[in-house]
Formats: structure tokens, sequence, C-alpha cells
């Protein structure tokens, strides 16, 4: 290079910098100064918010960026700027980035917390989100729904943020395409880390929504890929793909209660995700297929074990002609390349018939109509204990091309025509969670377009040399399913510190309300021998277990008056063990808030007993237990027992997730023991969760005709239990179609526990 | 230019011709040849076909021919090889290329005539039909669906054909969307000639299908460009576009009975068409939109004086989340930069809307959802006579915005929020039916993505100087808006030769029934006065007319016992003036074939007699009569009138499309005068149409309770009519919601004339 192209080269490199750099930094130190920043800013401008709280700020950041000099808000330090309190923010403009800030300990006062848009005029193109973490800026109501970031306008980015605990309404991330300036949107949602958001009891809760019912025939192009998506447990879609040409990819699913759903829209491509479960949950899913056109192709199952909606790979049935916002059928659908470890029948199809329904639903529920034209090739399926079903179809199969898929077990169903080959394939662990088969089996089903599968999972070339499943050996060193440095911000972890819980001794003559507060999340408040009078509400706002000091000598919380004994807060963990409560029949053992529960809480009882009181648990209408686990315990002498029954909006809500009653006694219950309550005919909420077994109930239920309520409980165990001089008609009603029967119980005068095969519920839709 | 290099040149120019031309014509003259050639077929081939006919051919084209090196059939001389019978053609493979064949006295004996598929496996691709014809191929059962050319796989092309008279069941040409091997496909469907479609009394009479009610989520990608649609009046849909992203563009309608309609699917740009209308219809339409995302621009609307579905721009409510195969909403639309001239209220919203009919239909026919986030701007509406309603509204209009458009009358439209603006604008006539405003509008309306719009209807540049309405002035001399050079083949000729029509004179003492057949087509029977008698029926194939020759003394044709006196076949047109016609009550004086009626006919009865007949008219199910007129006729004495009654699959078909009685006599017909049916409840049937005015009933009717039948007919007029003495008790049944009732009708001791407002009908769907 001659010396005078050296110095243009350089001239140019430093002339280009200049401009990139604008005129420094703005520095603001309140939202004044940042509405001055934003009136007044101009391409290049990189505007910095001084580090600490920023509490009630709604910011509205319009800015004409370009590509070369984009307008950037930041953080002094990344992760030193904390938005709190009632606060959200709105981009319109054009080349924004926002990055390095930290959302905590508040709520958005709008709908959203961070818009792409101000206004229907206003709005965002080619913006970034980035370096930022959204950390429990829930709503204090459960009920009121928001968005936590929501897309409109083109070309817009999220990426590596860290966004988790979302308890409240709505989908934490949505991409709307309301309007021509929405669609071939081409958003990039990418490298984020999707923490755990809690289970939410119904609809709702998806971590990602792209779409609705009305844009399922919108081209959106929203590009979904190197995310982390860790126990998003909301609700039973992860992700609603609800428009079209979306891409999923390279993406990791890590041990998450739902699915990737298709649920409107065609066109996807899925391809080179990993989905995680693990051996103790039939919850954790992985791709729901409705509708056309898809590709799913390059994925990785390990341990999926669920059934039917939370199948590995769940097609379902469609309505015939179906309504906008109901199930189009499936076709077109080509399904290769994948491999699916340890997942128990991992292909299900036909998910969601209901035609024995005809007489309780109307015909635009009915669905009918099988997948067609469905391509299943060359995909991988290895068990280390063998699964001879494969598949499993809930109507017949007729419209699926089964071609050289692989599995080391004898396939039985008998739906495949050949299209499954049994092979003596052995796997080798690689690093965590990754098997791969140690040779290429490389008889692959040359399909329609399937030369545009160039890639595998790990990106390595197919077009020289292919193998069926999702990999092509060799499998370069160090190959990782999940690389952490990948997912979230570079600043922030959700990785909690050790917890130091102490045991904290009482004694009946300590202020034992006083002790409660001042403990940490985590400790264990052991009490000696005597009676505790409490004469104001327990608050329960933390992880905290109280317990007797000497088991053979329980502590005895005697309440007083009207008093409620414990009162549930959210993020409240109560583990009461070998204690006796005692009322006087006017008050409730266990209580939430009226209201803003914001969050779940916990409760288990262990070795316990609970006497004299009017309701043993009261809950109001938008709490939400995640657990509730009542073990060894005897529950006596009361007008009531647990109600989980105020959330009766019916549209597929609940008061708690999982019911656990084992091994307990209830005598004199004077109502119902257990009132649990879910409504609204909605075939994607498959909660709550009841376990009632080895328990013995006792001249219970006289002032009701029925003992136990579970209406719209999904999975409900009612077994090995002893049923005596209950005087009830019915001790409970189960739902046929759900499976659900009493198992080994022992009735004596004490009615019956009947079956009804179809629930007649409420059409939410 | 070196030596060298010239000589280079015209070595690889030397080289690539030979490598195009392969190793010369292939001639074949059988069938067995012709297969014989496409078995040994070779990229490259040019495969002739000897001139003359070829009867009873299917022919199966398969080959693998390149880009640079298609397989082409050809006819030897282009026009010389005519198919005919029970023949068809079939390709697979790629790029394969037809052309100059002519179709004709035949039909297929498969579901299609040309099909760009062999079978399901068996798809060509990147393949061609060009400068052939295909002329009244059609069934001989109109019942018998079929269609002319389907298109499978992608990249396929029809070009430079003429295609016209199709009288049956089925769209003439369909693209078909089934699988992913025919999605994307980019066909190109351009520089045909869609010559006259017949009408075909009710649905499945489209010129060009592009998809279904299945594939409306389905990217299609077909383009339709610079094609003319002639008389296209099978149905009121004469492009039925059912997938997406489909390009409609400069195209032609002439005087076609019909609308481009965007009945599925959605992203369809329509830009630069001219849709020529007339003074004496109100059938020819414009545009009808259904859906999501469409670009209507450049357009040009030439007396577009139709109403509801059949305006200039129809523009329909939906139902709400509407099911597959009904109506979405429409939204996201952009009209913009199109001209009306001389149209009648050329915008209608809300088209369709039945919210009056909740009590007779189901939910999910109700069109109820107004168009939504709809921009209409940079239209120009010129009218010679003014008209102050360019809008008309059926539903509240609050979904549209209106901004900058133009008119030159004043508007009183109560919905257009200042976004019309009138001026005092003059139009040029430039060339046949092009008016152009005398100057530029400039002041144009920038909404989003406007600047896609770069050209106006003639491809002059708008990005430097842009007007509102579909030209920017100024306009290149000779500019027409329809140039014939460039639809259709080059050899062939829809303009009819000048008919030499012969007057040929009959006395009764003439073998009436010889010369009848030896006539030609339009020739005119002139009867001496005189008795002629009719011993077989008078079979009646082409244009005749029968007349007497003296009006004082009419002929009489005196009809044997048992004889029908007129069969009519397919295209048979009969005229008969001043004529007596007499039976004995054993027969019909006129009748179609009882199957096989391919093709319309017509039957015009003038100032004549008809009497003691069995029954006036009788029709076959499968025939349908355009145009049925009977003028200062007497009828009497007889069993039966005109029964048009006899299609009655209630799929919204029926056997006429106009009946025209006036200034007539009906004298003791026993029972129904006319019945004249059409079932089935289908809102896109505008036929048939009934005009009953200035006659008079008398004596008639006692043999059923009503005197003229006319369910389901969509247009009726009864008006000045005498009924006097008919021993029934209803006259007629009007249909209200269609706008129909009795005018001035005296009504004698007759029964009466009825209005039901929402006629019950069998849900087609």
């Amino acid at each position: 290079m001659s010396r005078v192209l050296i110095f243009l080269s350089v001239f140019i490199v430093l002339t280009a910098c200049n401009q990139q750099k604008g005129t420094g930094p703005i520095k603001v130190g309140t939202i004044g100064e940042l509405n001055k920043a934003f009136e007044n800013a101009k391409a290049g401008d990189d505007i910095v918010m001084a580090n600490g709280v920023w509490k009630d700020v709604e910011i509205v950041f319009y800015g004409e960026g370009t590509k070369e000099q984009p307008i950037t808000l930041r953080a002094e330090t990344a992760g030193e700027v904390t938005i709190e309190g009632a606060s959200n923010m709105k981009l319109g403009g054009e080349y924004l980035v926002v990055k390095d800030l930290y959302f905590k300990n508040g709520y958005s006062p709008s709908k959203a917390l961070i818009e792409f848009k101000i206004n229907d005029t206003l709005i965002a193109n080619n913006s970034r989100i980035t370096n930022c973490v959204i950390d429990e800026f829930t709503q204090a109501d459960r009920d009121v729904t928001d968005h936590w970031v929501g897309f409109w306008g083109r070309h817009n980015q999220l990426d590596h943020c860290y966004i988790a605990g979302k308890s409240n309404f709505g989908p934490t991330v949505r991409v709307f395409l309301k309007g021509n300036e929405h669609i071939n949107n081409h958003h990039q949602i990418v490298n984020n880390h999707f923490g755990p958001r809690p289970r939410k009891g119904g609809p709702h809760g998806e971590t990602l929504q792209i779409g609705d019912s009305y844009t399922s025939m919108t081209p959106s192009y929203t590009n979904v890929s190197n995310n982390l998506f860790e126990r998003c447990n909301g609700e039973v879609e992860i992700i609603s793909s609800k428009s079209n040409f979306n891409e999923f990819s390279h993406n990791v699913f890590f041990e998450s209660e739902g699915s990737l759903v298709l649920r409107h829209g065609n066109y996807a491509k899925i391809d080179g995700n990993v989905f995680i479960g693990n051996d103790n949950s039939k919850f954790i899913g992985g791709i729901r297929v409705v509708n056309t056109g898809h590709w799913i192709t390059n994925n990785y199952f390990y341990k999926i074990k669920g059934n039917e909606f939370r199948s590995a790979l769940a097609v379902m049935n469609g309505v015939p002609k179906s309504p906008l916002n109901r199930y189009n059928q499936v076709t077109d659908v080509v399904v290769a390349h994948n491999t699916f470890i340890d997942c128990i029948s991992p292909l299900q199809f036909s998910v969601g018939v209901n035609i024995d329904k005809k007489d309780v639903l109307p015909a635009s529920e009915i669905r009918s109509e099988r997948p067609e034209r469905f391509v299943l090739a060359n995909n991988l399926i290895y068990n280390q204990n063998k699964d001879n079903h494969p598949i499993k179809a809930y109507d017949k199969v007729d419209g699926v091309l089964f071609k050289n898929n692989i599995l080391n077990s004898e396939d039985k169903s008998d739906v495949t025509a050949h299209g499954f080959i049994t092979k003596d394939l052995q796997v080798d662990q690689i690093s965590e969670n990754l098997f791969v088969p140690n040779q290429n089996y490389e008889d692959v089903y040359h399909g329609f377009d399937f030369e545009t599968i160039t890639q595998d999972i790990f990106k390595s070339d197919r077009t020289k040399k292919n193998a069926i499943g999702a990999m092509v050996l060799p499998i370069k060193d160090n190959t990782v399913l999940m690389d952490k440095k990948l997912y979230g911000t570079d600043w922030f972890s959700n990785e909690a510190p050790e917890q130091n819980a102490e045991t904290i001794k009482v004694a009946s003559t300590d202020n034992f309300q006083d002790l409660l507060k001042r403990a940490k999340s985590g400790d264990i408040l052991s009490l000696e021998p005597g009676t505790y009078k409490v004469n104001e509400a327990l608050i329960i706002d933390k992880n905290i277990t109280i317990t007797s000091a000497n088991v053979e000598q329980k502590a005895i919380l005697q309440i007083a008056t009207e008093v409620n004994a414990f009162e549930l807060h959210p993020k409240g963990n109560l583990n009461i063990k070998n204690v006796v409560l005692i009322g006087d029949n006017t008050q409730k053992a266990f209580a939430t808030l009226d209201k803003n529960m914001s969050k779940a809480y916990d409760l288990f009882v262990e070795n316990s007993e609970i006497s004299n009181f009017k309701t043993v648990l009261e809950v109001s209408k938008g709490s939400f237990a995640d657990t509730i686990s009542v073990v060894n315990t005897t529950i006596k002498n009361s007008l009531n027992g647990f109600l989980l029954n105020k959330e009766t909006d019916s549209k597929g809500d609940y008061n708690a997730e999982f019911v656990l009653i084992t091994n307990s006694t209830f005598d004199h219950v004077q109502n119902n023991v257990l009132n649990y309550y879910r409504g609204g005919y909605d075939e994607s909420t498959i909660g709550g969760n009841l376990v009632l077994s080895n328990n013995t109930f006792t001249n219970s239920g006289k002032g009701s005709e029925i003992l136990i309520e579970n209406i719209g409980i999904v999975n409900v165990d009612i077994s090995n239990n002893t049923f005596k001089n209950n005087p009830v008609k019915t001790i409970a009603v189960l739902w046929g179609e759900k499976g659900q029967k009493p198992v080994d119980n022992n009735i004596q005068n004490s009615g019956e526990i009947k079956i009804e095969q179809n629930l007649k519920q409420k059409l939410m839709y």
C-alpha cells in the first residue's frame, strides 16, 4: 500500500470515528434534564443517565438517529442506574439505542413497560434495547394486564437482556402487527436470557407472543435466536407465534413448563433449538404445531416426558374451516433431522381431537381435521429405557409421510408405515445433556426442498456429508448445548448468592412477632414448648419455617379472637412443622392479602394440628399459590377447610397450581373440606393439580351437599382415602374426559364419588 | 473491437445457438409418434405436431429441459393443429414449452384440459403454454365441473393465449396451492386475451381462481398482468384471488359482468388496471375487497355503474373472527391514485353488511365488522353528470382515513371527514374511453409507504412530479387504454366475420323442417300465410328467426299430438315473431334437451299466440337460458306456463339469467304461469332477473296456490300488471331484503302479492 493510500485510509477511519462519537456524552441527573436532552437530541448523541435510583419516571425517548450515528441512552455504569417505582419508557423515531439499565422494584403505570412507539404516529424503527435487566417489575395486582417489552414498527431489537419474574397477566414480550407500519418487521430478539417466569395459573402468561389471532395472515418475519428460556413456567405456551414467517433458531428451552407453540400463522422456521426437560416433570414440553407450512429441523429434545399438549412434538387436529381464533388444520409441515433423547412418545398426532364432545361443544370447537401433507423424515430417537411407542396418535394418522426415521427401540406404533427403522444405535455423552450417536446414519430421505437444510444443529455443513438426526459427526470439541455466555447482559447474574439460613430459637415469653419480622428469608424459627398467644396476624413475606424445638412437645399457637393466624404476602413461603394451631372459630388459620397479591406464595404444613378455625385457608381473587402442601396433619372442628375458589371469572384462571393433601385427617369440618375451582372452557389450561391421598375424612361436610369441590381442575388424584360418616350426598365429582377416577378409597356412610364425562363449561371464545 | 474478439464473440453466439437448437425439429403425426418423442425427449428438443385434426388425444408431456434448452411441443403451423374431441394435456418436468395449438370442438375427459402436473409427484416447473387458443372446449353437460388450465408447481406461464367460451361449472383457469411444491409459485399469466365467458347462472364461473378458501394463508405470488378480460360474464367474480401476495397489473377488464375479487388471502397488489363499463349495464363491476393489506393503486374505472358487489370499489364488511371460508374483516388496505370517470357512487363501504339478518342466519354468516385502518387517498373522481355521492356506506364508516381525494361534484356523503375536495376539474378525451384531467393536482397525501408508488398507470415516473389520480401529465401521444396487439395469439382473431343473413321464404306446402335444417345461423324463415303441420320437433341449434310474411295473416304452426314444437339446443337462439302456435294439450311449445345442454340458449317471442299446450316452456336441470323474452304475446288454454325450476340443488344456480315478459296476456293457464327458481343462501349470486310488466293474467292458477313462483330470484320487477279472476290465494311472494315490491298492479279477485323480508334458505357453506 502506498503511503498516500495509508494516509487516506487513516483519515477516513478517523473521520468516521469522529462522526460516530457526536459531541461527547450528555450527562443527565433528573427526568427534566433527560427530557431536555431528548428535545435537543440529534444523530450521534450519547445521553448518559447518572448512576442512582430513578424513581417514578416515564421516559419518552424521541429522536432521529441514523444507521451510522444512532442516538444512545445509557447508564453511567451498566446496572447502576435503576428504574424503580411507577415507571415506563416509550421510544419513537429512528436508530435509538437504550442500554445498561436495570428495571426493578417497580411496575409500569401503563399497559407496557417499554414500548417501541410513543403513539400511533410516533413509532420507533431500527431501534434497540440492549444489556438491560427487567426483574420482577410486576404489577401489584396479578389481575392487571401488561407486557414488559412491546414491539411496534420495524427492525427493532431486544438483545443481551435478562428478563424474569413477571407474575401478572400478559405476555412478557409482545410483538404487535396491527397496521402496515408494523408488518414485515424483521425484529430481532436475540441473545437474551429469559429467566424464570413463575407459574401463573391460567392463560396469558406467555414469555413471548408474536401477533394475535387477528394477525394469523400477517407477515411478521420476527427472528428469535440464541436466547435462553430458563424455567419460563408462566403457562402452557412459552412462545406463542401468531403470525407468519417467524424464525426460532438456536434457542435453549431449559426446564420450561410449556412449549414453543405455533398457535396462529404459518411458515415458521424452527431450527437448531434445544429443549431440556428432566426426569421429574411431565410439564416441560417441546413444540406444538398448528397451521400450515412450518419447517421444524435440527432440534434436540432431551428428557421431554409430557403428553398431549406437553409432548416433545405435539401436532394438533384442527377445526374444519376454523374461525380465525380457533385451530386451523395442520398441513404442509416438514419435521426433519431432529433428535429425541430419552423422551417418552415424543411424536404425538391429532392432539386436541375432541370429536366425542360434539354434544357439549359448538361445531366451531370440534377439532376433527387431521394433519395433512405432513412429512416426518430423518429424525432420530434414542431411549436408554426402550420406548416402543415413539408415536402416540389420538386419531387416525393418514396424512403423514414417515421416511427414514431411526430409533433404537422396536416401533410398535401401527401408524408409521415402515417410516421408522429400528437400529442398534448407541449414543455418547459429549457434555451436559448432550448425547450424540456414535456413527452417522447417512441414508437420509431427500424430500421436496430438503436441500435447503444445509446445516446441522451446530451449523456444520450437511451438503457434503449428511446424517439422520440433528447432528452430523464429527462434533467439534467442547461442544455444549447451552453456552451461558451467549445469553443476557454482561453485568447481571441471576444465580442467587448462598444463603446463610439461621435457626432462631423462640420461647413463649419472647416477642414472637418481632423475631419473625427480623428474620431473614430462609430462617427457621424453632419454638420451645409452650403456648404462644398470637394477638395480631403473623405476616409471611419471605421464606420462613416455623417448627417446634421438641417434636414430642409441640408448641401451641393460640390465636386471638378474630385475628387471622398467618397472613400470606406475595413471595411468602411458609413452612409449618410440628406445631399446634388453635383458634376459637372466629378466624382464619391462613389468609392472603385481599389485594395486591402480586406474586405467588407457598404454604407447607407438616405434622401439625389445626383446629377451631372459621376457615383453614381463605384466599383472595387475585392471589395465587404455587404449592399448598399438607402432610401428616390433623384439621378439625372448623367451619370451612381450604377455600381456593375465588378466581371465578371462568376464563381459565385459578388460585393454586398444586394442592397436595396427604396422610392427613379432617374431622368435623362443617362445610367443604376443600373448594378448588377453575372455570372456563379452555383447552390450553392444563392445571391445576390436586392430590388427595391417604387421608381420613370424618364427620365433615354437613353444611354442604358435597365434601370436596374440584370443578374444572384438570389433574386430580383421589386415592386411598377413607371417608367415614360424612353427611353428604357426594364426596366429589370427577372429570371423566381428563382421565380422572377414584382409586382405592374406602367409603363408609359418606355419599359417593361421581364421574362426569364431559364437564359443561362456559365458552371463553 | 479487435478481430480476435470479434471472432470469439461470433464463435460464442454460434455455439450458443447451436446448443439451443438441439438436433432439429422432431415431427410427429400420430399420438404414438408423439409419445415416442416424449419418451426420448432431451433438453433442446423441438417436437412438432403435424398440421391437421388431432382427435381424442390425451397428451402426457414429460421432459427435463433446461433454462437455456427447453423442450418445445408445437404445431407445424400455428393454429393448424387442432386438438378436438375428448382430449387433454398434462405436463411434468422442467422447462417445457407448448405453443401454437388450437383446442376446439371438444372437451376434456378429465377434470382439466391442460394441467401443469401429470400426477402428485410429476409436476411441471418453469414451463409455458403460449400462443394457443382454447375455444368453447366446454363439457357437454353444463353441470360437469372442470377447468381448462390448471397451474401446479412453480414458475409456470400462460401467455399470449386466447381462451373463451367456457359454459360449464368451474373456473376457466385455476392456480392450485395444495402442497409446498406449489406455493411461492411466481406463475405468470400475462398477455392473454380472455374472450367472452357466457353468463353461467350461479357460482363457479370465474375466469381465474388463485387458490381456495383453504389457501387464504398461503403465499402464492402469482402475477396476472397485461391481459384483456373481454365480457367475462361467467359470474360475479371475474378473478377470485384466494391466496397471498398476488399481483394484478395493467389488465383491461372490458364490459365484464363481474369484479376482480380479493376473496381470500391478503396483500394483493392491484395496480394500473382498466375497468370499462358502459351506460347500459349495472352488472359490470370493478374491484371487490375482502381481507388485509391490499394496495390498490393507479387503476382507471370508466362507466362502472353497478351497486354493492358490482360497484367500482366494493369494500366488504367481515364476519367477526371469520371461519376460513367466509369473510375476514378488511384491514390495512390502501386505495390511492385511482381515477373514476363517469362511475356512479364508485366507492361503496360495508358492502354485504347483514346485521339485520341475525334471526335467519347463524353468527358465522353475519358480516358486522367494518373496514379498519383503511386509507383512501389521492383518488380522482370525475362525472360529466354530477354525482354528489361518491361514497355509498351501508354501515358506519369509522375505520377509513380519507385524504386528498378530489372530485368535480359537491360531496354530500357525510362520511369523508374533509378527505374529499371539490375541484372545478376538467377532463380531456385522449383516446377511446380515456379521459384525463387537464392539469396535475399535485397536492398529494404522503401516507405510510406511499413512496413505493413510483409510477402512474402508464408507467410514468411519480418520484419527480406527482399528481392525484391514476396519471401524471403529460400523457404520451397515442396513449390508449387497450392495445389489442398486447393480448392473445399472433394468429387468431375472435372478431366474427360479417354474416350474410338471408330471408328464406316458406310456404305451407314446403318442407319447413328441411328448410330450417339447411338455414345458416342468422337466417330468417319468413312464413307465408297458412297452416303448417309440425310432425316432429323443430330443432334450434343456431340463431333462427321465424316470422310471418304478412303480419296481418299470421302463419299457424299446428303441432302434432305429443310432439314438442321447438327443441332448443345449446347455442340455439330462437326468435319467433307474428306466429300462432297451436297444440292439443299434449305437448310442450318449447323444450330444451334433457341433457348435454352444454351452452346457453335464448328464446324471444314477440307478437305471437301460443295456445293449447301442456307446457309452454319446460327445461332440463342442466340447461341455461341467457334470455327468455316474451312481448306482446297471448298465452292461453294451457296446463303449465314457463317452467324454469329444474335446477334445485340449491347451491346458487338457476335455469335462466333474464326472464322478461311484457305486454302479454295469460288466460286459462291452469297451474303456475311462471315457475323460476334459485336456491341456496349465496350472497354472491346476484341473479336471476325477472321483469313482469304490463301483462294481463286472467282465469289462471287454479291448480296451484300461487300464480307466479319466483323463489330466490334476486332481481324481480312486477309492475303495471292486471290480475283478474285468478283463483289463487297468492299471486307471488317478493323478497323484501332485495328491495322487491309490487308496483302499480291492478288486482281483482286474484289473491295478493306478499312480501317476505328475509327469505329462509338452505345454507351452502
